[in-house]
C-alpha cells in the first residue's frame, strides 16, 4: 500500500495580502488533489519577502510531505520564489535552455520584444523536473528533498491550473506505485444531503473504489474514486459503481467529468442539431450570458431577448398587453407565451421562457422566488413553477440552471419534473 | 504615534482545504484591515481538526500581532475554533444569554424550531467582547491576551465581512489613539501602471495621508488613508488631496467608495431619469444581466435583445440585411444601427450596442478583440471601435465596461474618447 501524502499548498503574492486577488489556485490544486488521493491538511500565503517566505517553508517542510507553491516565478525582482525555495533545501540554480527558448517564441507569437529580465524565468534549482509551461512564460518545476517533494507552480489561475494538471499531477502520479483514478458526477437537481440519503448503503459498503458527495453552488458533485496498480484497472473498478449509480439517481446526473450544466445542454444541442431561443425576465440575460460564454454558441443559439417590463414582453414577443394585466407579469400564462413566442420570433426548436421574482421587493402576488420557467418545442408547451430560494443572486442562479437542466430532461427524453 | 500592527488571517474548515469552497473571508478582510492601515503577512487555513489547528494558533501567535479566525463558531461538533482557541490562550468559556436570546429570535423569525445544540454557539471565552450576530446565528467575539489580540469570525462571507465591519473594525480602531480612514477612488479606463505613472510625484511627495493604486479586474483603485487624533481631522486632510487628484485624472474616476460600474451608472440613470436598453452581439446578454443584477434595474433598464446571429439583428431589431452582408456583422455601420434600433424599438432615452469578436475565432475580416459598441440618444449616435484583449473571457468583460462606461461618459459630459 502507497503512503498517504499530506500537502501544503503556499501562495506567494503581496497582492493576496492586500485582498486585491482571491486565492483560487488553493481552492483549485485542493480539488486535484484530493483526486489523487492526497491530504491537503494547510493552506497559507505570505507575501513578496523573503524572510516571511523562508520561515514560511521552514513551517511547511516541517509538517507536510508535499509543498506546493503558487506564485513569484516570474521576471520582477519581486519574484523571490524559485531562489528562496532553493536556498531552503541548499540548491544551486542553473539555467535551463529550453525554458529560455520558449519564452522567446512565446514573445515571437505574440510580436512583442523580450525584455533580458525575463530570463531570470529560466534559471531553476539544479536537479529538478522542468515544468515547461505552454501557457504562459514563467516555467516550473519540481524537485525531492529528503522526505519533501517540493513543486513550484506559476501564480495566474489559468497557468497554474493547466500546469498542475499536465505536469504535475503525472509527477505526483510517478512517485507512487499506485495508480489513483476518479471521475467526477455532475448532478443537478438533487442537493448533497439527498444525494447521500439515497446513496448513503453503497456509499458505506464500498472502501475501493470510494464515493464520496460534494456540494457546488446550486448544485452537486458525486467523485467515484479508485486505486489499483494500473490506471486500466481502476477503470475497470469504477464501471460498475458507476453504473449502480445511475440505477439510483441517473436522471439527475448530466454529465461525467463534464464541464457546466450549460456546456453539457450545449453538447447535446451540437449533437440533436437542436436551436434554442430565450425570453428572460426575472434573469434578465444570465442565460444568454452563461450560453454565450461558450465558444461556438452562435452554432446553437441565434438569441434571446431581455423582456424586463411589460412594454418589452409586449414589443419584443407581441404578447397581448390585458394578459399581462389580468394574469400578471409572473404567471404561468405569460411564461408560456414567452416560450412559444420567442421561439416563433426566433425561429428555433426550442424557445425557453423565464418570469418571475428576484427580490428583495415582491410583485404583490407571489413570494421572493417564485419562478415560471417553460419550455415550448413542435410538441408544444411546458410550464412550472419553482421555488428557488430567498436571495436575488441564488433566485437568479437557480432559475437559469433550471432553464439549462430543462433542455438537457426535454433533448435526452426525460421526465420533466425531477425534484420529489 | 501609534504601533503598525500585523495580523494573520486562519482560516478554519475542511472545506476550503478540499476546495470545495474559496476562502474569500481572507480576500475581504484585508482589504477591510488595509482600511485600517493594519500589515496582513499570513493567511492560512486548517481543517476541522483541533490538534493542527492548536498548532497554527500557536504559529500565528509568535509571528503576528493579530490574529483573526474565520469559521468553525457553528452548531455541529466539527466546529472548533471558540473551545480551542480559548485553551491555546487558557481562557474558560461561559454561557452569553444575550447571544442565546438573539439565537431564539433569530429563529422565532424565520419560523423554524431551533434544535438544543444551536446553544453550544452562545459559549463564549471568560471575558471576551462579543459581537453578537445580526445576519445569522453564531456570535463572534474579541480578546486581548498578553501582545495578541483575538478576534473570531463566522466563516459564511456575508456574516464574515458585515460582522467585521460592524463589530470587528470599530473593536480595533478602539485599541489605537490614532484613527486611520480611508477612501476608494473607483477608477476605469486607466490601468494601475498608467494611474501610477500619472500620479507618481504626488504619491511620493505625500505621507499621510497616502495614496495608493490597487489593480482590479478589468479596472483599477486609487485608496487615499489618512492618519489623525480624529475622523472629522482625517476627513478633512483628505479633501485637498482627492481634489488633486480629481485635478489629473478626474474624468476616470468613476466612484468614491461606489460600488461596481453599473451600479454607478445605474445611480447616474436614476438621478437624471434617464432610460437605456441594449443591443448585444459579442457580449450575448452580459451587459442585461449585469444590470439587473441590481434591485430596482427595471427602473432605468426595461430591457434589450441578444442578437446573436444575422437573422436575429434582422428579425429583433430591422437591421437590413443587405447591410449586414455588405458591411459584416461586426462593422462601425451594424454597431450604429444596433444602438440606433433598440432605442426606437424599446422606446428609452439611451441605445447601446455591442458588435465584436470574442473569439476564439475571427469573422475573418477583424482580430480577436475588436469591438465596436455605439450609444444613441436624441442626438444622434456615436460609436467606436475597441481593441480588449485576447481571450473570450477577458474580451466580454471589457466590452460590457466599456458599455458602461461610455453611458456614464455620456450622462456626466464628460468627452467620449477616454483612451490616450
Amino acid at each position: 500500500v502507497s503512503k498517504v501524502y499530506t500537502a501544503e499548498l503556499l501562495g506567494v503574492g503581496t497582492e493576496l495580502l492586500l485582498g486585491n486577488i482571491v486565492n483560487t489556485d488553493a481552492r483549485d490544486l485542493s480539488v486535484m488533489l484530493s483526486e489523487l488521493g492526497i491530504n491537503v491538511y494547510w493552506h497559507s500565503v505570505v507575501g513578496d519577502n523573503p524572510q516571511r517566505l523562508r520561515q514560511a517553508v521552514e513551517i511547511a517542510r516541517s509538517r507536510a510531505d508535499i509543498i506546493i507553491t503558487t506564485g513569484g516565478l516570474g521576471p520582477t525582482c519581486d519574484d523571490l520564489t524559485k531562489q528562496t525555495l532553493a536556498e531552503c533545501f541548499g540548491l544551486e540554480m542553473e539555467f535551463n535552455q529550453e525554458a529560455a527558448d520558449r519564452m522567446r517564441e512565446h514573445f515571437a507569437v505574440l510580436n512583442r520584444p523580450m525584455t533580458e529580465n525575463n530570463l531570470q524565468q529560466a534559471w531553476l534549482p539544479v536537479g529538478c523536473t522542468v515544468f515547461q509551461n505552454l501557457w504562459g512564460t514563467a516555467p516550473g518545476c519540481a524537485f525531492k528533498s529528503g522526505d519533501n517533494i517540493v513543486l513550484m507552480l506559476p501564480g495566474p489561475p489559468r497557468e497554474c491550473n493547466a500546469m498542475f494538471r499536465h505536469c504535475g499531477m503525472p509527477y505526483l502520479r510517478s512517485l507512487s506505485d499506485e495508480t489513483i483514478v476518479s471521475h467526477n458526477l455532475r448532478i443537478f437537481g438533487l442537493g448533497e444531503s439527498a444525494v447521500e440519503f439515497r446513496l448513503r448503503e453503497l456509499m458505506n459498503e464500498l472502501k475501493n473504489p470510494t464515493l464520496a458527495p460534494y456540494a457546488k453552488e446550486g448544485e452537486c458533485m458525486l467523485r467515484v474514486t479508485a486505486k489499483a496498480a494500473t490506471e486500466a484497472e481502476a477503470e475497470a473498478m469504477m464501471v460498475p459503481v458507476i453504473e449502480r449509480v445511475r440505477g439510483v439517481i441517473g436522471d439527475y446526473i448530466y454529465g461525467v467529468d463534464a464541464g457546466s450544466l450549460e456546456e453539457a445542454v450545449f453538447e447535446l444541442m451540437k449533437e440533436k442539431g437542436v436551436t434554442l431561443s430565450v425570453a428572460e425576465s426575472c434573469t434578465g440575460g444570465f442565460v444568454a450570458k452563461r450560453l454565450t460564454d461558450i465558444p461556438g454558441a452562435s452554432q446553437v443559439f441565434p438569441g434571446g431577448v431581455t423582456v424586463y417590463s411589460d412594454m418589452a414582453k409586449a414589443k419584443l414577443l407581441g404578447i397581448d398587453a390585458g394578459l399581462i394585466a389580468e394574469k400578471g407579469a409572473v404567471s404561468y400564462e405569460v411564461a408560456c407565451e414567452m416560450a412559444v413566442r420567442v421561439r416563433e420570433v426566433m425561429g428555433t426548436d426550442i424557445g425557453v421562457g423565464i418570469t418571475g421574482v428576484a427580490g428583495p421587493d415582491t410583485d404583490g402576488r407571489h413570494e421572493v422566488g417564485d419562478v415560471f420557467i417553460s419550455l415550448a418545442d413542435e410538441s408544444g408547451v411546458y410550464c412550472r413553477l419553482y421555488t428557488l430560494g430567498k436571495t436575488r443572486a441564488r433566485v437568479r442562479l437557480s432559475s437559469a440552471n433550471n432553464a439549462f437542466d430543462l433542455v438537457r430532461r426535454r433533448l435526452s427524453g426525460l421526465p420533466m419534473e425531477h425534484r420529489d
